[in-house]
């Protein structure tokens, strides 16, 4: 935990009650500690109760007037992964600052991971709030998720798209990371598509491509990484080629 | 698993036996797939006989005469984390092609670490087994442990960093990964120095930075990632700036 995160509702003037799992990670930390406030700003907290009994904890909080860092300019549609996969990708798009996540069903998506738990709005929200924690941001992502293919990526895709560079990564991508053009170039702005185990269908990939006339296949060569590993992968070099991608953008 | 991956021992002539986990894969895959020999090529294996009750199965392997993946130009030295992030980072950097990795004492690595199961010879064989079946490759990796940090900064790290970039992540690093020379100014092969979880200390961050005059702090903006989403970031970055690092290096 590198932010002690607090929902709004726990704030009552310049003091904070919290409960549950982060006043353990309190009496790891001690006395005193980085804290913000959910879709708000960023300072300090110090401790002053704690009971281990009933996991609740005082705090005494300093203005937080600290900004969050900026969001990453990148918009994430992906297939649907297994729900395990899911937690992670998650974990890892929220953590390097995506604000907009959208899951998309594809050929290859087994309909069971529809009905998984993990898509419901309080395990998307406990997920994203861990994620900001380890990150020290407290602005949420915000999730949307299309069960049709065919209806989003006609209806709905193209708007997403609109003013932003589109990187669908496939293995038959014909762009290289390296090879993005810089933003001087082309928007700072991003989609990413990102496919799910044994990539898009080559119908599915033509249809994603031909939403945007910035859209590049692009690849990450011979070697096939884990859905959370060619996220990081991806989501950075779009984030490198961002002009001032540590700067606000909008 | 993207390559049935098979030890050198496990082949007679044009045919293999392999028993365990991998069986238990096959069924679910059928009759064909692609098969690579542990150090050696790659091409497809067809399944004459499976026999799930001992989990052996019985293979007929054509020539494997397609040559793995490049190696990424890239050694990796990170100080040893917490043993569960250390199974990932195996993962993360093999997949990616990281041939050598280092593990290193720091001041924030707890004790306890070095004794974990995790970092027994038969343990890292297995995970890196998995990464390479992962990642459609062959070539095992190399690991090194140095429970001594000021040793091996002195006495081993210049020789591992001699004519290759340095790149030292670390929050105060003055570098963005966007801003890393080009191959073309600099050596496309890399040394990556990644600290524990909360960084390495000055006095250790400074020591690395003296070990080679190419050494430069690059720092992934204010978001602090998990070990394994960082290192998939950083490795990316110097893959991506290595001048066509789909190709063999040496």
């Amino acid at each position: 935990m590198n932010l002690l995160l607090m929902h709004p509702e726990e704030i009552d003037g310049s003091f904070a009650r919290i409960r549950g799992e982060r006043v353990r990670h309190l009496e790891r930390i001690g006395g005193q500690c980085r804290a913000g406030i959910l879709g708000g700003g960023i300072g300090h907290a110090k401790v002053l109760e704690q009971n281990p009994a009933d996991e609740t904890a005082l705090l005494e909080l300093d203005a937080c007037a600290e900004l969050p860092p900026p969001p990453l300019p990148v918009t994430l549609v992906m297939a649907l992964p297994r729900p395990k996969t899911l937690r992670k990708a998650i974990a890892c798009a929220v953590s390097m600052g995506v604000k907009e996540l959208h899951f998309l069903q594809s050929f290859k998506v087994e309909k069971s991971y529809w009905t998984s738990p993990f898509l419901k709005p309080d395990f998307l929200a406990a997920e994203t709030f861990d994620a900001l924690m380890q990150a020290v941001d407290t602005i949420p992502a915000r999730f949307f998720f299309h069960r049709q293919f065919k209806p989003f990526v006609e209806d709905e895709l193209p708007g997403l798209c609109r003013g932003r560079l589109v990187a669908a990564a496939h293995p038959g991508g014909k762009l290289r990371l390296a090879d993005l053009p810089p933003p001087g170039e082309t928007p700072a702005e991003s989609v990413l598509l990102l496919g799910p185990e044994g990539g898009w269908t080559e119908y599915e990939y033509q249809k994603l491509l031909a939403c945007s006339n910035t859209a590049s296949g692009v690849t990450l060569g011979r070697r096939i990484l884990r859905t959370e590993f060619a996220l990081a992968r991806l989501l950075g070099a779009l984030s490198d080629r961002a002009i001032d991608s540590d700067q606000p953008f909008r």
